[in-house]
């Protein structure tokens, strides 16, 4: 294997790519994003087959990122010094390894029986967090607000954990006109709400999800159908965003497999 | 209210709360950690009076920090540069206050009946999470093994949202004596176990959760009596630990409440 070995901050291949990790506008401009590490290269490639480019650092790498790299000999590979690599990497402790690729798009279910809906969560690991409850949990597809944070930034796509290659997922979309085309009931959660434990949650349904701070805006409150809310009975009252979806989403989950065993 | 005003960054106490603000050895040392924003330094005062120093930044501050700065006149108050101020928050859009203060100790209940033990976690903003979760469903304790990430860091104090001030905590504990020693079932969340759901909760449970990438110690699934999982049925296979942590205390919470109720 030879890499083009670039060590110039002033390349212009460095300076498009730094431009993609940061910014979300070049990102959908282009339709392209950055992954990070191993896990997340092979899960792209299992779904869509290979990246347009490698991008790798100087220096010792471990066995996995080598073993990658001579499997993909035939992707065009470029090798940056340690510190530019590290500007393109969303981590702290740089992986060593990633890839270039074009944003996939997966077709949102006509009828969808359950879907997670989020409004303006800014932080990308949470977000990421969300879509990979809503993959584990079987949710067919998430809609995001024009408030949202990317769904495809290099931080969201960690934190999603390969969650966005088998997602459909709606960016940018008018929340309220979701809620009122859902042929299901769409709940809203906040802290006022009906319990969720108390709800039939195998019919059609759509979880509406807030803000971590500001929590869900009056408009998507009265456009849903409920308003449910988890019981806590601590002494702390509010859960984080990302956790709060987790125990509504495999709330679901639950009434599902114990009617499915026929008991409860 | 006339504030000591700072504008060097040579002032020893910039520099002591500046080591305070980052190092871990030093918040343990002092048994001192810095609280960001209104809303914890409010849970902390509800719940241990007032803090020993506040600090805050030139410029505009909102309302609120001038509504507290002013009920809290009777603490000492410095004022940074917004660039050293900046230095010591743990967040990229600071509040504008911070408050020195004694790191609380809650007392262990001596039979708790619910109880969550983390191993090695990573990342402050999880482990907050993880804490914020237990808070709110009602867990008694928690043990935080040695290789975990400090629970009185500004970044954990943050994604704890005050659970740390009404949670006792016990760190840099040997969770295999902790779970051997517990008068109940101990389950080891993992991918192999159990389902989550067929549990029995309502008797004395702790959950012991592991890394965010490694999962639980050999050692640990071993000494705990059971390895529970959450059953996933979409096509990603594993959740967020904190997520992971969510479900499983929350599914203790659902059973409680609905053994109350005499039905489900």
């Amino acid at each position: 294997m030879t890499f083009k070995h670039i060590t110039s901050r002033d390349n212009s291949l460095f300076k498009q790519l730094k431009k993609l990790a940061d910014n979300t506008r070049e990102r959908r401009k282009n339709n392209e994003t950055l992954l990070d590490g191993v896990h997340l290269l092979q899960a792209y490639i299992e779904h869509f087959g290979l990246p347009k480019l490698l991008i790798t650092a100087e220096g010792e790498s471990t066995y996995e990122v080598g073993a990658l790299l001579q499997e993909l000999s035939d992707v065009p590979t470029v090798m940056f010094t340690t510190l530019m690599f590290a500007e393109l990497s969303p981590v702290a402790t740089p992986t060593g390894i990633l890839a270039l690729v074009d944003i996939p798009s997966l077709p949102m279910p006509e009828q969808a029986d359950f879907v997670l809906m989020l409004e303006d969560i800014q932080d990308p690991g949470n977000l990421g967090s969300m879509l990979r409850s809503a993959a584990a949990a079987g949710v067919e597809g998430v809609y995001l607000s024009m408030g949202c944070t990317d769904a495809w930034s290099p931080k969201a796509l960690r934190g999603g954990q390969g969650a966005q290659f088998v997602l459909p997922i709606v960016e940018r979309a008018d929340l309220v006109e979701v809620t009122q085309a859902f042929g299901g009931q769409t709940l809203a959660t906040t802290l006022a709400g009906t319990s969720l434990y108390g709800m039939d949650l195998q019919q059609p349904t759509a979880f509406v999800i807030g803000n971590e701070g500001a929590g869900l805006s009056e408009a998507l409150i009265t456009a849903a159908s409920q308003q449910v809310s988890i019981p806590m009975i601590g002494q702390v009252e509010s859960l984080n965003a990302a956790a709060a979806t987790a125990v509504c989403l495999f709330e679901r989950s639950r009434q599902k497999a114990a009617s499915t065993r026929g008991s409860d």
